[in-house]
């Protein structure tokens, strides 16, 4: 009993993250929208104003795209969950749901190196409350088979995306469009090895 | 181990893409609104505006619905996912996420050619997702049970369909109302004959 | 395996129809708001305009819940779904998902009598789709366990439902408080009798 | 078949809850916007007014986010759902979902004390709801290992966080820093001990 109290099966909150992720994922949807007062108007007056935001829309999307893969990917190897995963579970969708305000805020100022700073910023949060999400199951409930140099080089990936964010963040007030280079760095890092692991 | 790693149980992908497609069915209900500064105003004043968006709407809804419904029965035959099946299937909900927007930019601009290209457009690039991921499934995760001709008959079905949303988006240009009508008949595609079907 | 590919499993179903009647519900709960421009005014000024939209929200939450609580227990006695119900079922969702357009609407306009006869349509048309759901269901998919006075007590009150939104609606022209008032006869006749039958 | 009927199983229940509480946390995220109309503004000037929006939005995520792992640790409890816990929990997310609006009240009025009251009450009433549906499960739904002791300390936290909500919700007219402190109260509450407890 004290055990099934303490240990319970993820399934419940891997459903809840789906939902949050799926529902951020789809809130950034509302934004992409041609301006009221413009009906009537030619179809590229009225577009124009929409397309950066189409821009940050999809580099949004690919992240937590990328996010989602890799939280099924660590719950697939959870067998059961305890209170303080919930707990850093909850923190991580906590950060993940500022990205459609950070997406909005740079959609509306594509070019203002504050928006990409604070763009970069929510990005590197989030992928520190996955590290510790990932460090603390690996620790505790992650059954042993789990191959050491797997972990080591999922930890490592990581790290390597929250430097890539950090840098991210800082290249805006050098420039935002050097911000915008590295932002496809992390899903394409998270995209492309896997690909050629896949084809081994 | 290493099968069990990479191939994972649908429900999470099912539960998720579920979630995605819910919201982004019901995202589109927020479009439908009486302008604020109507209220007072005769009924019919308030719903004159609205109502190319019931339309649009009602379109988009059954587009999604007849979609929703084919992935439904096409992961039914699924066992297992890989990877690969993980971002075909996010790629086809990046396009469907768009399905929003192209409703609210037709919606507000009922006669626009350049809304309507743009609407048939995404209903293509969906389909095209749609036709990536059933042909990846039916070439590595698909039992061999199932009949080669069923097979051939649903990818014949899907090139069909986008054929006719790309007819659909070019024939804007000679004239919007021929493009409603295009639109209507891929559900009816759908839908019809798996009524017959049914009876048979 | 032809049978298999005929009936499936309710379970996906039934998440979907979770997921898009969850997001109905709480999609309503966007336009309970104070206007921007009021933040500074006194409360009760800000809130005053919101109130009547607390009160068809309300009512609306209400008559939602009815419905997935039956939802709920209509298939939790289907054991397989088929394509019909399938369809019979988004076509359910489909007239559900007005619900919040006309929420807004007669929330903007509490006194209009066109308003409260089109959220009386809607809820009619949600109340029919759901009778034809039942019936399908009750004719091809449920266990014959099921005894017979239960199926026709609960096709009997679906009717009576329906009855009573007509007159809801039609009442709107005499009274818009007489529509009101019929609006929450349908929750109350599914809540309280059950309690009843419960202590039995 | 009449035990069948009346008791059924919880999934349903506490996956309809998962996606109501997911829309409620995430549906908060639409306020944090920076407004339109600011777009090319110093980065400063457009975050200000959003500032106070991202403390209310913090403190109700994480209000909501202790409820749904409550919710979440009695439903593991609960073995069979009956009718009156369906509408005990309809009514639980009933008062959960006013949180968006009174979040948003107080977001756009930080400083006006019938915001804050109103705030604080809204949490009372889901508490209370939370606490009717906490009882009637340990009654009759909650298999008896469970010790009484345990019972009895979860009675005991939720009347307390009742009594700190009234408290906050009351001194928002002697002070609304006052009210700030005691709604960051409950959620130390419910965080702290149970990491001590963890600790045993």
């Amino acid at each position: 009993m004290h055990i099934k109290d303490t240990f319970v099966p993820t399934s419940r909150l891997e459903a809840f993250s789906d939902g949050v992720i799926a529902i951020i994922i789809t809130v950034m949807v509302f934004d992409l929208k041609v301006a009221e007062g413009m009906a009537g108007q030619p179809a590229w007056q009225q577009l124009r104003p929409v397309l950066p935001k189409f821009a940050t829309y999809t580099c949004s999307f690919v992240v937590l795209a990328v996010m989602w893969v890799n939280h099924h990917q660590l719950f697939h190897r959870i067998r059961h969950a305890d209170r303080s995963l919930l707990w850093l579970n909850t923190h991580l969708l906590f950060w993940m749901s500022f990205v459609p305000f950070a997406t909005n805020f740079l959609g509306a100022n594509p070019t203002l190196d504050w928006a990409c700073f604070a763009y970069g910023i929510i990005f590197l949060l989030s992928s520190a409350s996955f590290a510790l999400l990932r460090n603390y199951a690996a620790k505790h409930l992650i059954h042993p088979q789990m191959h050491a140099e797997r972990k080591a080089a999922a930890r490592y990936k990581n790290q390597l995306a929250m430097l890539v964010y950090l840098c991210a963040a800082l290249a805006a007030f050098a420039s935002v469009y050097l911000s915008y280079v590295l932002f496809l760095v992390v899903p394409a890092m998270y995209f492309i090895p896997e690909k050629i692991e896949g084809a081994k």
